[in-house]
């Protein structure tokens, strides 16, 4: 499932090539692979019982391809892998205040993939995705846990869609500004944004002794 | 644009009444209202030239309606009002680590609406939105910019969504597992996620005694 290095050039669809800002696209896998590791919610947009559908799940990756999961009698995971859809990853990393309205802007990472989701059928295909999911959260936690039923694996559905039609898009710098604006008497800056974790909060159920660690 | 008290119910439709786990479902405005105020970026799920795209994209709201804005070049843009549409609006607050892997969960908050944008056409009312769009990033900052032009305006597309076939739901409680694991020796509970802002960085290209404040 690893990828081959270097990182090659997913060549862009018509539905992939970024045509506004082309210079913030980005079509190499590793950038691509970056960006869905950096965000623990994706929305996927699907047709389905005719209307369109945004679906925000939890996702995580192996290798070449994005994984979801949900319960088994989730219609919505059951209409994916019957067409096409696209998904989108995305997140906020700063706040880009300029000398006017206009040139205000965000950085951003943001990924967008198309394809059909395929179920992962096989028990012990499916066992590893879900093993994959929690070691992401806490790496060495699977082994920990009370382990997983065959019922569980059967009631949950896992879903996988291939990270080859895919694109990036990234805003990574300062502020732009019309030079005759330079001297305006406004703060001009980026303000960074972060996702960071706070205190973790024992479940008050725990029976005294049972916790030994924290996940990182 | 304010909203009558208290806040109404929002008779849920075929399409945003919650089916799995209706016990997170919320249908009332307030609620809605908060959801969306609570990220900086949605996801517009629409379909376009024989696909279905997956657009996230900055919106603020101003009463009962969610609005965007971009370029008026913007094929995308031009597409929204031609159809249905349906926008997510998510954030996670916590991961919740249970002592099965089955129970492994999120704290979450995700609005989603369904309807059609309406193009801003009026350029006072253009004006008045983006107006919004900034005091929101920064209160009292749109009198300290350099004025917006009527060419700037006329190059920006502002849509808008009212925020009326609309639903929520919202997981925001501890761990809940099987009675038997209870005692199972793994750590349990949550971790909390936020979003913080980070040391605001200046423009290094600054004119010196141009700054008199950094937003909040």
């Amino acid at each position: 499932m690893t990828h081959p290095r270097p990182s090659p050039s997913l060549a862009p669809s018509s539905r992939t090539r970024v045509r506004r800002l082309p210079d913030r696209a980005h079509y190499d896998f590793d950038t691509v692979a970056a960006v869905v590791d950096a965000s623990r919610l994706c929305t996927i947009a699907f047709a389905w019982n005719g209307s369109v559908h945004a679906l925000p799940t939890a996702h995580w990756r192996d290798g070449d391809h994005l994984y979801i999961h949900g319960a088994r009698a989730s219609r919505m995971l059951q209409a994916l892998v019957q067409d096409e859809c696209c998904v989108s990853v995305a997140r906020v990393d700063g706040l880009v205040f300029a000398r006017s309205a206009f040139h205000h802007s965000m950085n951003y990472r943001s990924a967008v993939i198309y394809g059909r989701f395929e179920a992962v059928e096989d028990a012990a295909a499916k066992e590893a995705a879900l093993r994959a999911f929690i070691e992401r959260l806490a790496p060495g936690r699977w082994t920990q846990l009370r382990p997983v039923s065959a019922k569980e694996v059967h009631a949950t559905t896992v879903l996988r869609l291939p990270l080859a039609e895919a694109s990036v898009k990234i805003r990574d710098w300062g502020v732009k500004d019309d030079a005759e604006d330079m001297d305006w008497p406004v703060w001009a800056g980026v303000v960074p944004l972060d996702v960071v974790t706070g205190p973790p909060q024992t479940d008050p159920a725990s029976v005294v002794g049972a916790a030994p660690a924290v996940p990182a």
